[in-house]
Formats: C-alpha cells, sequence, structure tokens
C-alpha cells in the first residue's frame, strides 16, 4: 500500500513541506507535470521548485510507453546522475509514467524488461502522485501501465506504489467534463467487473461498492457538479483502485486493452466505448452506465473500428486475449470456451 | 498507511512465508499471543516458531499499560539483544501492545515517553499485526492506546503502523458473541463520532459510511451470523479504523476514557455502557445501536459508577476533559461551555 495519503482541499500548499525531509543533498526533485497544465503559469507557479529541481513536460498524448520512460530516465541520469524523487502531478498517465521513471531510476536495462509481476529488482527511489482527474486508482495501485514493443502490460511489483499520495480536491475542479466522465467511468467500470468478478472477496467488495456508490452519487444522483463532487469523486477513483488491488478488473478492460495497442484509444474512453456494448456480461452495470451517459450528455463514440482489416483485428484479438487473469476474472475457468476469437472479432465489430 | 495488507479466508496460513524474507541472522521473530489463545493447542501449533523464535503470551486481562510495554521490551532486549520483529496475534490489545513493544525496541527511555503526537525518534522493529477480534482498527490505525502513570493516551506516530497485517476472517469465527459485539460496536460507535463531527472530510466519510453499512449488515439486518459476517466484520473495523485514523471520535470515546482509567472499564464495552445513553449527542446512531443491542440479546452494564467518591468522579472528568480534539470534534469550538464538568458529572452517573 501506499506510505502516506493526506487528503484535503487545499493539501497541495503543503507539497513543499512533504518533500523537505525526502531531499537528498545535490539531488533535484523531478516534477512531471501532465502536458494539460503546460501553458498554466498559476498553477506551475506553485510547484515548489528548490535548487536544482526539475519541471518536465510529460507529453501524455498517448498513453505512457516503454520507450518513453526509457528516454526520460535517461535523460535524467545524464544530467543529475541520482534524484531525490520523482513527482509525478496529472492524470492516469502522468502517474503512471512518474512510477515507471521512479523505478528505473534504480534499475538496470529497459522498462519494457520489467512488464510483468514481480520482475523490479530494486526499490525505486522516492515518488509521489497527485491526481489532476480521478477515476483511473493509479494513485493507489501496485501497477503503472505500459505499453511496451510487445504488449501493453504494466510492472506489477511491491515497489510499484507510491509512497506518498497527495489528493487535493481542488486540482480535478477544472477537469473539461467529458475528460472527467470518462476517467470517472473507469472507476465505475473496474467496480463492476471487479464485483461481477469470480475473484471477489469482501475487501475488494467493501471498496468497490462503496467507489461505485460514489461515482453513482456524482453522475446520477447529484443536480449539479460541486465541491462535493469532486470531493466524492476523489474518493471514489482512491477506492476502485483499493478494490482492484485486491481483485482482477474484466471484460471492458480485456477487450479495451486491444483498442488501446492498436489504435492507441486512451484507457478511459476506451473501457466506455466497450463498456457501452457489453449488456450481455454486466446488464445492471450497463444500463445504469448508459443513464449516466445521458444524464451527463457525453459522446461516446462508434464505429471506431470500422474498415480496419483481418490482421489488424486479430493483433487487437490477440492482445485482448492475451490478458487471460481479466477473461478468468470474468467468465470462469473455462473462458476459452466462452470468449472465442469469433465471438470477440463480433464484439469488436460493434464498437 | 499499513505497507501490506494480505486479505482472505486462511491466509493465516502463509505467514511463515510473509515472515520469511523479514528474518535477521540470529535475532528472533517474537509473537505475542492474546491470552485468550493460551491453551489453544491446536491454534498455538500453527503459528510459525522457527530456530529461537520466542512465543509471548500477553496478558490483556487489563487494557496495556506502559510498565507492561516496559517489561516485556527490557526482558526481550536482556534475552535477545535485538529482535527480528513482533508480530501480535489477538484483540486490539493484543495488537497495541505489539506495536508499542516494537516501537520501544528501538526507542530508549521509557513507553510514557512516547505517550502524545509525534514523539517517537526512530522507527520501530518489523511489526505486524493479526486480529483475532475485529472493530477496534488497531490493525490500521497510527496510534498504540496505552494507560500510563499520568494518563491514558497514545504513542502517535508515523511509526506506530503495522508493517504487515494479516486479515483472516478465519480467526475471529470464535470470537464470544458479546465480546465480539462489544468490539463490533467500537467500529460502529467511532463511525458515528467521526461522520457526526466537525472534523468530517470526504476520506472519512467515505470509509466510515461503509463501515457502518457492514456494521448494520452483520448485526442488524442478516439473519445469522455465517462466515460472510467475520468477513465483513473485518473489513469493517479496517474500514472503521481508516475513517478515524483522518478524523477524529467523540463523545463516548472522551467519556469511555475515564471509566476506562479509573475503573479499567475495557474499551470496546467501556464505548457501549456511555453510548447506551448517548441520544442526546448521536440521536440515531443510540437508536440503532439499541435496535443492535436487543436483536443480539446482548447484555449492557448499567450502573457502574454507583457508589463512586466526589474524588473519583473528579478524576474520570479530568480524563475526559483532557481529550480536548473529541470533544472539539463532536461539540465544535465552543465545547467547553457546552460540555460543562457539571454536565458531565451527571452523565457519568448515569452510566
Amino acid at each position: 500500500m501506499v506510505d502516506y495519503v493526506v487528503y484535503g482541499r487545499g493539501c497541495f500548499n503543503q507539497l513543499d513541506e512533504i518533500l523537505a525531509p525526502r531531499r537528498k543533498d545535490g539531488a533535484p526533485m523531478i516534477f512531471l507535470l501532465d502536458h494539460y497544465f503546460e501553458n498554466d503559469a498559476a498553477f506551475k507557479a506553485r510547484i515548489p521548485l528548490r535548487s536544482n529541481d526539475m519541471l518536465v513536460i510529460a507529453d501524455v498524448t498517448h498513453e505512457p510507453k516503454t520507450s518513453y520512460i526509457d528516454e526520460l530516465s535517461q535523460m535524467l541520469k545524464d544530467k543529475f546522475g541520482s534524484v531525490s524523487g520523482v513527482i509525478g502531478i496529472g492524470g492516469g498517465s502522468t502517474m503512471d509514467l512518474a512510477k515507471a521513471v521512479a523505478i528505473m531510476m534504480n534499475n538496470p536495462g529497459k522498462a519494457q524488461d520489467y512488464q510483468g509481476w514481480d520482475l523490479v529488482k530494486y526499490p525505486s527511489v522516492y515518488k509521489a502522485g497527485i491526481p489532476t482527474l480521478s477515476g483511473t486508482g493509479a494513485e493507489v495501485s501496485r501497477t503503472t501501465v505500459l505499453t511496451g514493443p510487445t504488449r501493453k502490460l504494466g510492472m506489477n511489483s511491491d515497489f510499484t506504489p507510491f509512497d506518498q499520495v497527495v489528493l487535493d480536491p481542488e486540482l480535478i475542479k477544472n477537469a473539461p467534463a467529458d475528460q472527467r466522465f470518462y476517467t470517472g467511468m473507469d472507476c465505475f467500470i473496474h467496480c463492476i467487473e471487479s464485483l461481477k468478478g469470480t475473484f471477489i472477496n469482501e475487501f475488494s467488495r467493501s471498496y468497490g461498492e462503496k467507489a461505485q456508490d460514489l461515482c453513482e452519487e456524482v453522475f446520477l444522483h447529484k443536480d449539479k457538479w460541486d465541491e462535493e463532487s469532486d470531493e466524492k469523486l476523489m474518493m471514489a477513483s482512491f477506492a476502485g483502485g483499493m478494490s482492484i488491488a485486491y481483485s482482477q478488473v474484466g471484460v471492458a478492460h480485456a477487450v479495451s486493452y486491444g483498442l488501446g495497442y492498436l489504435l492507441g484509444t486512451k484507457h478511459g474512453i476506451g473501457n466506455c466505448i466497450v463498456f457501452n456494448h457489453l449488456q450481455e456480461f454486466y446488464p445492471e452495470g450497463v444500463e445504469t452506465f448508459h443513464k449516466m451517459v445521458k444524464k451527463n450528455n457525453i459522446f461516446i463514440p462508434e464505429g471506431i473500428t470500422k474498415g480496419l482489416t483481418d490482421d489488424e483485428f486479430n493483433k487487437m484479438i490477440d492482445v485482448s486475449l492475451g490478458m487471460a487473469p481479466l477473461w478468468e476474472n470474468a467468465l470462469g475457468k473455462d473462458w476459452q470456451t466462452i470468449m472465442t476469437r469469433e465471438k470477440l472479432r463480433a464484439l469488436y465489430e460493434k464498437l
């Protein structure tokens, strides 16, 4: 689990104080800032840069690639030798980038070598996550999802979770409504997948139910978006992340990974595109999802796989079926007899 | 936060494997076992003792005293010099003992020197908590409640939380129904106090609401006690502990501390004795509590302060009013004008 969590409106202002005891002589703190804030001078001015600290604008046009991790960590090694820590400020991609770069500062080889389970050899440098968008659960997760040369897979390890998380609901208040929805639905969808999965246990259930309740409260039951909505969504993301840390996601994530791999579809919107058509697997969850889409007046893309070649469909199917634990969680041990290549192809064609 | 949490029926069987990487050459693991299990040979045989490991029966007839912490840690220092870790297996008192002894293995002086906030100087030895009774939240808390020569107050520090928690619902299944109820109500009561308090925030709220729901489910809505009840109560305790870590308790705890100090009334039953009479402060919570008492056919003692002297009442009032943050959380900044000595005396007389 994450070692330290501070929560509260305005707690971002404590960042300087939080980082002070973690600074090592001569070694800078590296702030990876989501490029969304590149031109937000006021926000940038609030980042507590000291001495040789460095602010790096994280290019999250695409979800984190292992090559980008290697590039960033090599740049930091060349420039500073070692760093005091890596602080990710942004959405799920930026937080995943920060986790992976912090790991690579202390581990040899390439990021792709660590895609998998418990492959990371040495503890990372100090790392902190500060979400400016809520839903992915990246702030609490034991993974960092990366697209490598051969697969989209996280560095799942005991060294992956952040040392510190700063949860300041004020930081998510300006998120664009559609992006907020897509990312929030990542949380809602992984709760449904976890709660309806065969791997569920009471630990995951208690977190998953709470996260789902909070999502429905802000996206369905409240009349307008206000400060309380930001606070609740931030907690939904945290609880949702805790829930899947002890269980597993399911069909939407498995299928969405294929889209992400081939088309670069981002995780949040990708999950929405897929979940939109999963009545067969999650009837109540999809019904609630449709209500939330309608109420929030959000556009969910359709027809994104139109015109793809057989090879391309096969690539997506390969990536998706490679996520065995997700399918087993969703459909049980005999998942391969249920989710055949043909059935999955038909599902991809619907998207 | 606690670093590692395993959850699952039967996961206690993984303890040997969990501890293996934490063992240091020649330094034993110390297992502090709640005296409730003193004659349970089958359970004792499951504790993974290796080489010079030591099983210590923790005398929890009374709640942990600083003098007992000093005695245990001195005994271990004399016998072994240093230890690999301290593993507490039992109820809240045993877990608090384990935390405090682990701290005192690495900190000079006496346990009473560290009663307060952030007074602990050095990280403790490795420590793990394994609850066999659920409700107190001691498995996740940042404190260890101790009765010292002058006060009942915890060692609240960043070094206090466990490194590892093992949540195995099987371990709580044989708890006596009344003890299970009293301890479960500790959770329910601190949720009510936290949710109705002035210090509440969305982090605490989401955990507190979930813990309260789970308590009501097992003690009010379910028809019989079964495995699911154990699983849910164990999660209620965990979530309740997380909730108060980020907020504060209230009237029942403040008043109960006085009973504990003077009469040695244990925390769980003490909270029940007090909460039973707190309609004025927590009307809905007390109503639900009364229903749960009735449904579970539990005896809540009355008249326990009968015949106490003025000096004794004054002592309890002093201890209780000393818990300023609890009163402020419950009654606001002007709490002293509301909870006068006279009013508190009248409340103690009702118990």
